[in-house]
């Protein structure tokens, strides 16, 4: 037996099958494989225990969906040929591949850069080593390709990347209010025009899909707690990068990659110039550099590094409080010079540790590409014309500011 | 409202609901929150994709099973007094806190030691601390207190440790085949004579959970590719010992805490003596610091040492043979001097990439203390003697050679 | 050992303890028996083919559930005595005994009555046999007892009845966009001036619940498929009732229980009078004798009952064509004369096979009494007013008409 | 959009789809709606709450896993023509459809015939009236067709049959130790020289189902409460043949159709000399009139007949005690003389209220046609061969008596 695929375990779709060939080739290249160390949800795990899967495991189960999307679409006459069935798998299996550690948790921290500009120079890289047979993959990722819909299955408000991380992040957050239908919804597409359309047997699973998604921002990703590990994470790296750039600090113990880019302050404009350079340090770093990092810097005699560090290894996380409004500066200014007493720090340093800042979160957005039903007459809508629920509630924000308990 | 417990987030039992007081100062202390870092199953995620889970959720989810069990035994008029209540929780909080970075994977081989000696000395730390508040728990954890069945929750063929690790590494492995009926069982548990029972209404779920375990053995703990990785990731310690002891390598990239461990092989005797010292530097450790050698050691000039240490990071693991029999002289030999050409090695140096082994699993050992049922007529019987299923199969023994493929 | 419960077996929740007593008294009395053959959702089971439960398994649920929430608000210091625990379960356990075959399907059928005000009458026949060991159920029924909350919790927009029906249903249409996380909303309820309230950190879960019920109404009680063939059915007893008061039918060979229905049109003022002899004939009936009787029927000389009998046998529904507006007298007109032609019936007789019909659901109305939310600082607030989410969708109405697609 | 196949609802699969076609046409014949009210399960639901499904659920599901089937073994090259696959979807829809009322409780009773022999011949009537168009399926049915898989697939040790049935069984009963890992055994289908194996990689999960199936055997379908409820209800048609016709007692009251069967005990002869008129009676009945029956007969002035309907009715069962070896005659003697002197009856009928019996599982038979593992090197081995585990355990009688608690 030469069987065409090889197959993996999932904790959720059970048997995935990977296509032999170019799929499984960008599989095992340590570009990717290197998602197997970063987190999907960084920080989420300090709320929710089991939420330590990968971007791995995310970007295999969206390109499980895809095929099944695939095959649905073909089994109702879209026409979709081989290349690019395998173009818009790739897209898809590659999408992530430029996330930083802690995914979005160090978003913008370590290079000021979002993670879809570093995914598409690396598959431009990916691309390049192998003679242009990601070319087509690319053109769909930009959206540049004639079939708006293979870009849609990617990216767009119903795609198989939401379909897959509301699922996956639901099964190991165990916030089942975040469980979408995807088989159903993934019955339901169609292709109306070019475009991705969903029948209209399908539209209370896309609504269920909606509020699913609503509920899980507010209830994983934008969880206070979860939101002040972030931030303080975040500045984990800008005091590093502080004492680096202003005060000389060397952090002859840490990886190098990772002192690269504390060394200095990358941006897009870096990229440009030195992006072979940057990428080859980037591709080194995953969350356990990070991990080890922080055990490095809990033992530094800087008090704001140190007290940060300690609090993420050992969960002792900021308090968070939430308002309804922002936050004064007079309040602001309080708990400051409590800390700056308590600590012995200048005010500057003590904006490490005392901080405001908001969440918002829109779970649909009809200014963006609408999501379109497929009516039995042939015609289609916008679901926010035609659901009967308010698909677009008035857009929520919250308040919080984040300040020290004690010192330890 | 001033609740008396904390709950925290688990993605099988849902809400846990955690005791203020001592069993929470423990939970919050850096040796247990280490474990946040250390992975349940080691190289299991080679093979089944969500298996990142910690033992730190482990641990609360068998605190969780001991809450409800202590519930069931005194609805059913079983003396549990609250102390012994905390004792025993403590007992199964704490009972991995000994663990090494991936777990089992690496067991014996950072320490030669076993990790509940190890989890025993760290309690022993926390009780001096404590001022001797976890004394009845190491009394209940060295089976010494009065009531063994106290000692049986926390280790016997029917423990709390097991119900919880096989129902959540089936849930992160999605092998549903060792999902185990972790309600019924907890709510059919008694106590006759002092000595944890099982009543005859439980008899399936029983037998049912020995037969899990067996299937999660041969399906997940003792897979070959997990344990091929296990044995590339020993000898990926042993061999960097081996540079260190050997050649004078001094690792200057490395954590100084797992450079501690490679410079000396350390074993209970030492423990004796050095206890403090070497208990510092173990605590450091977990899996962070093991995957951020891995790539400090895929860039060293050893070959032996970078090809292991690279085939963990991109998962090109050697290929496993399994055979009937043990693996002959004559193959390893054969293999090793192919190994040695291709490489340009030495015979000795061979061995670390060409190596045989066996995995043995017996599900229910009628040996060790049995799992008693307790019959309608008060009297007890062992379930070997009772279940008309054959609940102790024969010990099968697979063998194995593992070797590189090729070259890379 | 003398277990102070009997354990029964449900799908959903595993073992459910039932406490020996008066409550399982009730469960073994042949009133409560015969919700073993009373289908929980009627004609639901002709589009979802797993609904073919019993009201008597979710009175039972239920009554699981009471237990739970007594429980959770003892453990949160609200005094609730033992019996006033036992009133309240007996009330939910009894909530729905005077429901008719095929539950909402047949209701105001039958008899012209609400099952609600049949249950009232079933408890008190109970009640004055049993000595008046049920009044103080029947006063929380009544929502007459001091402690409201005990009343909310067997009937408000947040009751165990809800949170079983939605779970169960759920369950076996396998519809799972109903599922509601009741063991979160139970953990999360609370009493504030003896009201029924939910704290702040349920919010999501009531949401949720919220929008899991509406979405049920839509997809499956409410199911366009489902309505028809209620129709269908109620037609069936209409034509039968109109064949024997106005024709003089006696149908010798249907039960007499169901006979006496037929014969005379019942209403609650009837039950003031011949309360005993009717209640008598009542608790004979159960889905069987319509079953039953649809046999019968289908054999009828009779065109239009043998064509709505046969095809509820068969499956062979009239088809259901929805409109967003009303059905116009025109379209009725124009259908029910092809009827006639093809029947070969009158314009009276083709009402029962062609006729319109509009369904309309609001998931949440604040004009009841209100949801309540305990916030953090100790007040409550309605979750209408606090929900970012409309909580409150306008109300939509389905309209739709019905008729046969052919002779058969 | 003219799409193929009709998709209903099964709460287990999601979405089923029905190819349009004879597939349809059979499923939506009368003898095939019948199964709609037949029980799955029969009695079990006196045990479990939720066993109340039906037939017609279980056989759309197993025609749902033979085309997944099918897909399967077609991926993998095996060829299966249109033609064969229709016969073999017609072939497993239909090879319940001589069952009786409640199923196997009341197998052999209503008639003394083989529920597999009026399959048979409903199917042929059917193919009769189809002009020949089930013949294939017929063939495939009896064993007769030369690709021996395809018979393997409806009836074998691993069919589909049996992963339906304890799939369903397990999730309308709620005992999760039956639940089977369906979509990873059918992945792993295979055939060799026309005959149906399983690869390698699938023999946990095989293993998995035969212990399930054991378990499945004495936990839901030997249940001792269940196995007196089925002997319960066969003593009521007994009784009640036996006052038909010993005593010329004619229940008037009673269906006709059932009526037929108790006035004359129907054998495989009379099948062969009365077929049509046999079968239009037996097709008439389901369980909705046996419950009817239970009614009447609860009203009857025969007492046994009266006592054991009523029993049935308000689940008043009697006492089932169980042995180790058979039930001595004197111990029947002595509980029958009992019951003679409470209820006033004769030695005979006594009988009726007082019996023994005994049930017994062998859960995997070595003897029968095995179940054949694909091994990596293209040979096969029966499973008994090949399992470490003892598939076949020694064969388990149970034995028990039953009798009246008390007169009521």
């Amino acid at each position: 037996m030469n069987i065409p695929f090889k197959t993996i375990h999932d904790p959720i779709y059970g048997f995935i099958e990977l296509p032999k060939g170019i799929i499984l080739d960008l599989l095992e290249h340590p570009f990717y494989q290197r998602l197997r160390r970063i987190s999907q949800l960084g920080t989420v795990q300090y709320v929710y225990l089991g939420a330590v899967h990968s971007r791995f495991n995310h970007t295999i189960g969206a390109l499980h969906l895809m095929q099944q999307a695939i095959g649905t679409l073909r089994r109702k006459g879209i026409a979709i040929s081989d290349e690019e069935a395998e173009a818009v798998s790739i897209a898809i299996l590659l999408h992530d591949v430029g996330h930083c550690p802690f995914s979005h948790s160090l978003e913008y921290q370590l290079m000021n850069v979002h993670h879809e500009e570093l995914s598409v120079l690396l598959m431009e890289q990916l691309n390049a080593a192998m003679g242009g047979r990601l070319s087509m993959a690319l053109s769909i990722f930009r959206n540049e390709y004639p079939k708006p819909f293979l870009y849609q299955l990617v990216s767009s408000q119903l795609d198989m990347d939401r379909l897959d991380y509301l699922t996956r992040d639901s099964y190991f957050t165990g916030v089942y209010e975040g469980k979408v239908g995807y088989e159903r919804i993934l019955k339901m597409l169609n292709v109306h025009n070019d475009e991705l359309v969903i029948e209209l047997k399908g539209i209370y699973s896309v609504e269920k899909f909606l509020i699913a998604r609503r509920l899980m921002y507010w209830q994983v990703y934008l969880h206070k707690a979860v939101a002040c590990a972030s931030r303080m994470l975040s500045n984990v790296i800008k005091r590093a990068r502080f004492l680096a750039m202003q005060q000389g600090e060397t952090f002859a113990q840490l990886p190098p990659a990772l002192n690269f880019f504390l060394q200095r302050q990358i941006t897009t404009e870096h990229l440009q110039n030195e992006r072979t350079a940057i990428l080859q340090q980037f591709v080194q770093l995953d969350d356990s550099d990070i991990w080890y990092a922080l055990k490095v810097f809990a033992q530094h005699n800087d008090k704001v590094l140190a007290y940060l560090s300690k609090g993420l290894l050992e969960r002792r996380l900021l308090k968070t409080e939430q308002h309804a409004a922002p936050v004064s500066d007079d309040m602001l200014q309080t708990k400051r010079q409590a800390v700056m007493q308590e600590f012995g720090i200048s005010e500057a340093d003590s904006a490490y540790l005392v901080f405001a800042g908001k969440e918002a979160n829109r779970a649909y957005d009809a200014n963006k590409q609408e999501i379109y039903i497929l009516l039995n007459d042939g015609t289609t809508q916008p679901i926010s014309a035609w659901s009967e629920h308010n698909i677009q509630p008035r857009e929520v924000v919250k308040h919080y500011i984040c300040y020290p308990k004690h010192n330890f």
